[in-house]
């Protein structure tokens, strides 16, 4: 069976998960405490982060990016990347987007700080940081906002790669009632619609030892 | 023609101009001071980043991982993303670990603080950054050094990506005279060999204004 080595509140594992649920490979979640540097785990990824995708077939796979491309290029059916080079290069810079820009400028600052620094035993939140991840998040809201207004899905006109990596980073912050969705009415009827199909179910089912999601964030009509 | 939007000591748009060369595809270089927040480079590229490429029929792709990605589909003679499913793999979780990690522990902690802080008005260099880049560039050197003596190349038997990725990181903070090559034998013969081939040889051209490079800099027997 295929295993995805996993964090309940990574948004990278989050994005894997959608991407193989939307392209109905069956799959098994471990959790891996990647804080205990376990032997096996960072001899297949040195990078000791999740996640890692095991193949049936014993392939090792890390690094979301990697993982991301490998399943579009193994399983065609259901594509995530577009179908024009034009598309695809306006997937993969949302994708660059969401994965880096956002989750440095926001994701970061919010669950890093207040969930996963006390896991790792890093100290304690940065209130600055904290601050600058609240801030940041309203022009990103807004530019989700208008890109949905602007096309059928982020990235054109098939839902995608660029929506599951924008969903997976919301779904970690919303888990920790970060996101304030009034912000944007346009970026939450998109979320919405995200949220609403059957792959993105088990994220919603996840639960994290210790912290209640706001009541909203299982709810498809929040 | 091609245009390439780039900054010289850009790591993401030198990893871009060895990914051209290699491929043999022409293009001309434009500086791109994204500082000034150019209206119509932001409408191409909202995250106002180099690399940008704009091919001779107008498509305009942003960011170093679409373009890389975007290269190897519509150009797939000289690939540089590896043959089988695995190899591909390798690669990009290489290119990964280069882009993301090594620049983030490394290429960002020295060139940045160091050059590009001053020119987009950052305020002045962090020491405690920059000693953290000179501690972590050791372990990375060693890493490099490792894949280099286990491999033909860094992540397999032909050289591709990953090479250009890390080379691209190491000719940037060489340029500034921060790489020890002392520190691992077989990661500078590794760099010796990447930076003798003519894709090269443009980027060991390249002066920054006040900024003198070394004088191994561009010596290919260094």
């Amino acid at each position: 069976m295929r295993i995805l080595f996993h964090l309940p509140l990574s948004p990278f594992a989050r994005k894997v998960r959608l991407a193989l649920a939307e392209k109905r490979l069956p799959f098994d979640l471990r959790v891996e405490r990647v804080w205990e540097r376990r032997e096996e785990f960072m001899a297949v990824n040195p990078a000791g982060t999740v996640p890692v995708l095991q193949e049936a077939n014993g392939l090792f796979i890390a690094d979301s990016y990697a993982i991301c491309e490998y399943l579009d290029e193994a399983y065609p059916d259901t594509p995530l990347l577009g179908r024009t080079l034009g598309e695809r290069a306006e997937v993969r810079r949302l994708v660059a987007w969401f994965d880096q820009k956002f989750y440095t400028e926001v994701t970061r600052n919010l669950v890093f700080e207040k969930q996963m620094k006390r896991v790792l035993g890093r100290g304690n939140p940065d209130a600055t940081a904290i601050r600058a991840g609240y801030a940041n998040l309203k022009p990103h809201l807004e530019y989700i906002g208008w890109l949905a207004e602007t096309r059928a899905w982020l990235a054109g006109p098939q839902m995608g790669l660029a929506d599951l990596a924008a969903a997976a980073q919301l779904s970690a912050l919303d888990y920790i009632g970060d996101v304030d969705w009034s912000i944007s009415d346009a970026a939450k009827d998109w979320y919405a619609r995200v949220k609403s199909r059957p792959s993105f179910r088990p994220l919603l089912g996840d639960r994290v030892t210790g912290v209640v999601p706001p009541p909203h964030y299982d709810d498809l009509d929040f």
